[in-house]
């Protein structure tokens, strides 16, 4: 039983590059936009795990690109939790078009939860909760 | 015998998150700025590809996020052409705090070049001649 | 009888500066994002004008920043054209809060047509029909 | 007897638009950089005024597009304080291309600083002892 989480986003012209495409790093904001929605969801805000103590930082990205994404596209971002470990997890996040449901990116993302000094510290119940661990 | 190119930058204010910390795209972005830096030093620019009927397209990112950037440091980029393939090539690119030499990040950077409509061809000869290939 | 168009936003993580607050630039790009709503909404593309030999270019932007948004908040743009000259026009347009109906910018937008070398040419029929001139 | 505050920038590829040019809100980007510049220069972080309780918020923003830079543009950005009052502030700054000193950009940014909770407060002696007030 793997929760799916979906956000939807519609391609800005500001995030075209002179190719027209979204620019690569742009990917990387729609896959943070999508993962902050799946916090909400949760009822987590950065805020608020700052208030206690804790900062979620991302470790580590593979994003394969595999079509470019243009000007008004409009997208789906599919996130589940592939992984949750002790003091990270990792999120498997896939952009499709959805026009005709062609694949545009595919990403593995992992992240930490460390304290104020940035030390990784096991993960708050909060935390837990929210992911059914 | 690897070439090894360099590039400077200090973190802007506006690349900084509510953490205070560089958003993780972001590094993208350095990392753009630095490959840009290599083809204009080797006398290449997108726009005379595009001209010739060639992009240059990202293909893979698999970046390790080491410790947080933050605004006003000044940070090295260092790019060395890990592997060249037919069609593709792979950018080693590494970031690094200048005033204590700490690791910020590591990324391996695979991109492919296309036509026109975005079909993979043999790299061209400015490309090979380029990268000494 | 002035159109108002109505674009809606939510305020992104990534949007936000370590004062917590949306930057001030990213205002402009909900702007810019709000005015492409309005040629979609006219069926304008800006690939579409550029086939035609058309530019839409912008010439000054006054915009007073008057609270500050913060992420996951939602916001109204509005977009009015406030003026059509022959080669240029003034955009309108405010952002809102919706929740409180709070006012978060103002923001005046000239804008002007250019050919593809940048000079100023009289409103092509497309867009004199599209803001009904 | 007037300061004059000069930051160099080289315009990046992923700053520019599907025209090529650089989107206009990165030109608010640049303009932050340099004002982030000057009070560098005069031993001034956000952080530490953040500390001391002050925010600087910028109020409003007239810039108006002479040209358009492109991608490896080096460009000046010229900055200087136009106006000091109680509680706010007023900086000029240009832009030019540094190639043939063309004029990109010129713009007024009126900033104002509140305390943590966004209420105007009068000017702390650091900010008047850094702009000779």
């Amino acid at each position: 039983m793997v929760e799916v989480f979906e956000s939807i986003h519609k391609v800005r012209s500001y995030e075209c590059d002179l190719y027209g495409h979204v620019n690569n790093a742009v990917y990387l904001h729609y896959l943070e936009f999508a993962r902050m929605e799946v916090l909400e969801h949760k009822g987590i805000t950065l805020d608020g795990l700052k208030e206690s103590g804790f900062l979620i930082v991302i470790q580590r990205i593979e994003i394969e690109y595999k079509f470019p994404a243009v000007a008004l596209d409009r997208l789906r971002i599919i996130t589940t939790m592939d992984k949750v470990l002790n003091t990270s997890g990792v999120f498997h996040q896939q952009i499709w078009r959805i026009e005709d449901e062609k694949e545009i990116a595919d990403a593995y993302v992992t992240w930490v939860v460390v304290d104020l000094t940035g030390r990784p510290v096991r993960m708050p119940r909060v935390l837990k909760d929210a992911f059914g661990i």
